[in-house]
Parts: C-alpha cells; sequence; structure tokens
C-alpha cells in the first residue's frame, strides 16, 4: 500500500499534539502521586491515544509502531513533568495542555483521515474522537470523572475544529486550513476554561 | 480485497442496531444533562462501538468510515431524542432501546464475522462481545455501574443469539436463522428487563 | 502477507498467559457473585484483551479469530473456577495469576512486535501495554479500583521484562532470553505482592 503523504506543518502539528497531551497525562500522574513508571505509562496512553484509534479506524499503519521517536518524546515529557516541580503544574494546567492536544489533534485527525480517502462526515468525526479519545482513556485509568462530561465546551470545540477543517479543505483551501481550524479550537475551549462557556444541557 | 456481501435483510438488521443503539446513548446523555453536541458523541459511540470492534477483530474495513450515512443516522437518532420530551425516554425505555440492539448486533455481529472466515466459536464470541461492547463503552463513559455487573440475563441473551445463529448457519439454514437468533435474543432480554430472569449467580 | 513463525517455547508462553489472564478474570468474576456466563465473559477478555491489542497495533491478524483453541482456553478457566470452591481464590490468588500472566506476555508481546518488524522502543512498548491491559480492562469492567494505580511495582515489573527481552534479543542471544526476561518480572512483581515492593512515588 503506497502511503499518502502529509505536508510538514501537518507533521509538526502532531508532534505537537503527541507532547502536549503526553505532559497533560504526567501531570495526572502527578496528582495522582504515582511512580516514575505510571507517569511514562499515563504520559504515553495519552500521547499517543487518540492518534492511535484514528489509524486502526482509517486502516492506515499505527503511527507510532515503527519509529522509536514518538515513545522518546512521550518519555521525555514524562521526565519533564518529574522533575520539575509540581508547584507549576496544577490541575488548570493540565487543562490548558490538554486543550492545546485538543486543537492540534482535531484538525490533524480530520486531515489525516481525508488523506486517506475516508468520506467526509466521518473525517470529521474522526478527528473528534481522535482529539477527545487521549483525554478520555487517562480519566478513566485514573479513575477521574470524564472529561467529557464536564458542562463546558469541550467535545464542541472538537467538532468546530474539524468540522470546519473538512469544510475548508472540500473548499480547496491549502495548509493555512489547518492554522485556522486548529486556532478556532483552542479560542473555544480556551475560552470554556477561562470563563467557563458552556451549550445549553438538555433538561426538559 | 474482495469484500463479502451480505443479504439485504442483515443488512437491515446492522441499520436497526445502530440506530436502536444511538438512541440509547441519546437517553443516557438526556439522563445526564448534556449538551447536543454531547447527545451526538454518546449517539454515535454506542450506535457504532460494538461494529467497529468487530470490524476491527475480524480484519473487515470499519464499516462507517467510507460512508456518510451510518453517522448521519447516529446523528438523526441525537436530534431526535433531544427534540422530543424526556418524559417519553426513561431509563426503562434506554434498556429496550438497548435491548433491541443487542438482539441486532450479536446476530448481525455473528453473521458477519462468519461471512469473513471466522471460525465458529470465535464467530459466536463476536456476535457477543460486538452486541455488549457499545453499551459498555457508554456506561463507562458515563461513568454508570456497567449494564454487565447487573443481575438480569444481559451477555447471556447476546450469546444465546449468536451461538444459535452460528449452528443454524452451519446447519444450512438460510436467512430465517438471523430473524429466529434475533427474536430469541429479545425474547430472553425482554423477559429479564420485565421480569427479572436471571441466571443463578456465584455463591460457593 | 507471510507471517512469521515464532518458536515453540514461545508459543507455549502465549497459551499460558492466556489460561492464568482468563482465571484471573473468572476469580474477579466470583468475588463479584457474577453468572456462569459473566465468568466466561471476564475470562475471555482478560485472557485475550491484551494480546487482540497488541496485534491490531502491530497490524497482525488478531490471534483468536482463527482457531477455535484460544477461546475454548478461556471458557475452561472460567468453568474451573466456578466449579472449584470459592475458598480456593481469594483476591491474594487472583494478583498472583495476575503476576504470571505480565510475566507471560510482556515477554511474548515484545517478542512478536520484533518478529513483525516493530522498531525497538515500541516493541518495548507493546510489551509493555499487553500485560497490563488485559487486567486493566478486567478491572475497568468491574468497576474496580485500576491496579495500574496502586502503589506496589505493576508496570515496572512488565517494563522491566519486556525492555531486557529486547535487549537480549538484539544482542543476539537466542530463545533463552525469553526465559529469563519472564522470571525476571514473575519475581519483582511477586516481591511487590509479598513484600510490599514499590518504586518512590511523586511527592514535591
Amino acid at each position: 500500500m503506497v502511503l499518502p503523504h502529509l505536508p510538514p506543518a501537518l507533521v509538526l502539528l502532531d508532534y505537537f499534539g503527541i507532547a502536549v497531551f503526553a505532559v497533560s497525562g504526567a501531570i495526572l500522574a502527578a496528582e495522582k502521586r504515582q511512580t516514575l513508571v505510571t507517569f511514562i505509562f499515563f504520559a504515553t496512553v495519552t500521547g499517543v491515544g487518540g492518534g492511535t484509534l484514528r489509524d486502526l479506524l482509517i486502516g492506515a499503519p499505527v503511527f507510532w509502531v515503527h519509529t522509536n521517536a514518538t515513545l522518546l518524546i512521550c518519555i521525555a515529557a514524562a521526565l519533564l513533568v518529574w522533575v520539575l516541580s509540581h508547584r507549576r503544574f496544577t490541575h488548570r494546567s493540565l487543562l490548558w495542555f490538554d486543550a492545546a492536544g485538543l486543537a492540534a489533534y482535531s484538525t490533524y485527525g480530520a486531515a489525516k483521515a481525508l488523506a486517506f480517502g475516508v468520506a467526509p462526515v466521518p473525517a470529521a468525526a474522526m478527528g473528534v474522537l481522535t482529539a477527545c479519545f487521549g483525554g478520555i482513556v487517562r480519566d478513566l485509568l485514573a479513575g477521574e470523572p470524564s472529561i467529557l462530561m464536564r458542562p463546558e465546551l469541550y467535545v464542541t470545540a472538537a467538532a468546530l475544529s474539524s468540522g470546519l477543517f473538512v469544510l475548508l479543505a472540500l473548499a480547496g483551501v491549502g495548509p493555512v486550513a489547518a492554522l485556522v481550524a486548529a486556532l478556532a479550537a483552542f479560542i473555544v475551549r480556551g475560552l470554556a476554561i477561562a470563563r467557563g462557556w458552556k451549550l445549553p444541557a438538555y433538561r426538559n
């Protein structure tokens, strides 16, 4: 099978998403007073979880299996959080790293799915699922209430970004589409964290 | 790879399973007072979760990735539950939609596995796993106690249906086998819901 | 695709890992006072969960899908636990069966990954993830706190074993590498169970 190539800007977005999700996993391990090995485990599962699900679903080779670099990034992120003082990583910082990962992965996930010939609606869904999956698994493993169930915008930010990217890509907009989409997700999720923005909940 | 074709009756069973599981996911989102986006997320994960796991395990292309229709069904199911009054969807109705999904998916899962050349015992297991997986993920994400651990017949109904279908298919019985198997699961699970039927639990 | 062949000693390790993980799943079902069908479900998910994830990640056909033998081993393990008196299976015995599964699967997982051409760091990670995944899913389904979060050495024992195996294999050591690596994991995890050995936890 000949694999499609993605532009370098998107590949950078991928590494960025891995690193910030890995940091968010390690911060949760720190909150839970775990050992260094568990730091690495949480960083890795959070960092590569979403992309792994995406690759399995679209039938791509899982991206971290044939290279050493990806896991070494996750291990480095875990060591970084371990070495730096706990005071610098509050639960709020976890939310911000998670937001950056959400923005990067929702865009990159949709882009990779389109590159593999996935239909538009599932390509957008692929962005959402893969942006949210790392954080969902991180919370499940730690026994935390899922970030999914919090009232502020979360899935919505990912859906905005991946839907926007698919629309812009179908309209023929070039690499700048990725930047616009990722920024949109980060701003919306950022407002949710900073100002508690939320969608109306079901109340019937 | 040339993909095997399944008879139209089974394809209908598949769409039916997706829709009713999607409704059950949306009802749980309603119970949890979530937003519309989370309704869609829950409906989708519950609707396609089991079939996704089945396709990954048997090495089939994941069924919803190359078409827009499947996810649009899940989105429609979520909108339907959102629009209709909450009073029409109690926790009991969630159980009945889940039961219909269980019956459809345990049969269809075993049939698709056999069509892809899976051995008989794992083909029956494929029916069980895929019928139960959507509901398991739905409950995990919502932080609900898993439907698996309830005392009434649940896995058993799925095992009955997929085991029966594999036996009938090996005996050369035609499409009616799917109807018989799905009905058997629905009746057994229905009696479990309505009358509390259960298997004896371990008590040594 | 021509599949690589693994030496018979490793195949035995695989069956051993399946059986002991299946027993650990059935013991947890017994603790939770479940039915026979749920015993089988838990035994199967725990027995084949780790290897299934490994095979999906490395792009191998899922090992239990084209044979009846693997699932019959899991069913037999569940029946065995059901028939024998509960008194013989305390929570402590669950930990020991889990330790044996951890040792067997961390080694076998790394070996199968190397045989499929996976890079060294992810091959070691494959051993860890797949050794831990069966037990993680077992605990999640049962609503137990994850074995991951316990203070004693767990992921560490798996990481030691799969890392050691990859190093020995790269150094050209033959089948004895598997024995050495599996024993190392079992001894470390055993000391964690018997004497409460742990790594220092994060305390900044």
